[in-house]
């Protein structure tokens, strides 16, 4: 079972990563990171570089999942990349994104008439490709499969874990990799961080 | 602020990428991921390469995060690494690890006399290098932090950055990667999870 990850300038690392970790852990995962340019590839803070084969790496994956990176950063005009997603689509098990990765399966126009979510700060843009925005962790709409922000990927990954190969051999990836989060603060949500630091993130995001 | 993450063949992902995620969003940070082999770096599934500093790209890092990976792979017996280690663990403000990265500051002796965590399948190993095991999802002893398995470096990095830079901010920080988890199962530590699953992955790591 192959699974295509597709990389670009800027994005954010956690998005791909946290599938991988996760999805590369099932029986006969072969995982390949790949770019319309390939080579070194950049994250959205400039800091982390991973290498991606060419998108010729993976012309029929079973699995693709498109992480996403700040809204600048985005390859919503990279017509190779838009173009390989859509071919591969017709043959993907499963199809699906992290964060803002959304946005581009909805510039390949991948989402149209489809459930689907995507980071919390972009969730109005996705109408604009046809897609019907949902409330959730992750969205299943068929076969395609799209993630709220960022850290949302795990969670995703592992009920995408579960479809594909039995509640019992996810439990085990998640133990394996001790996902049992207890994070510091109830912030992670704009609905359970406190009004002054949505703003905060908010006013951050504007200036960006 | 210079954050190093030094990375080796066999890393697991997510040990180095949580904290590298949450981390490297602080103001001023600057984060480099290094290794005693500079170059490509493969993660332990195989799948995923990273590129990685020279450790002379960081000789005075303020926090140092040291990943895990599969007891094999770790580099205990790399000594220039393990010099590395403590000669900047001198003027660290913060000598942090994930996962099983907790073992290689144990042999670097840096864990001797300290309060500490790791993946839950390795803990019984800490006393070896003169930690005293402890329970909990991360462990701050004075300046030295360790985190449990894999995905446990989002929590403890987040912890991390609010006492580096304040509450608000680490918040901010968690909203901006929507930390929100809602893992699908309840199978995320040994405590929780059935225990024929617990069984499994015992059995799997003693076949691997």
């Amino acid at each position: 079972m192959q699974i295509a990850i597709p990389i670009f300038p800027g994005f954010t690392a956690t998005d791909a990563i946290g599938p991988y970790e996760v999805l590369s852990r099932l029986p006969g995962a072969h995982t390949v990171f790949v770019a319309s340019e390939p080579g070194l590839v950049r994250s959205d803070t400039g800091f982390l570089q991973v290498q991606a084969a060419p998108l010729s790496a993976a012309m029929q994956p079973q699995i693709v999942v498109v992480p996403g990176g700040p809204g600048r950063s985005l390859p919503l005009h990279d017509t190779v990349l838009l173009d390989w997603l859509r071919s591969i689509d017709a043959t993907t098990l499963w199809t699906t994104s992290v964060c803002t990765g959304a946005l581009v399966l909805g510039a390949a126009g991948l989402l149209r008439g489809k459930r689907a979510v995507t980071h919390w700060q972009y969730i109005d843009r996705l109408a604009s490709h046809g897609a019907i925005a949902t409330a959730g962790r992750y969205v299943f709409d068929g076969k395609t499969v799209t993630a709220a922000g960022v850290s949302a990927g795990f969670d995703m990954a592992l009920a995408l874990a579960a479809r594909i190969a039995g509640d019992s051999l996810a439990q085990a990836i998640q133990l394996g990799i001790e996902y049992a989060p207890v994070p510091p603060f109830d912030a992670g949500s704009p609905d359970s961080a406190p009004a002054e630091i949505v703003a905060m993130v908010r006013r951050a995001a504007a200036g960006a």
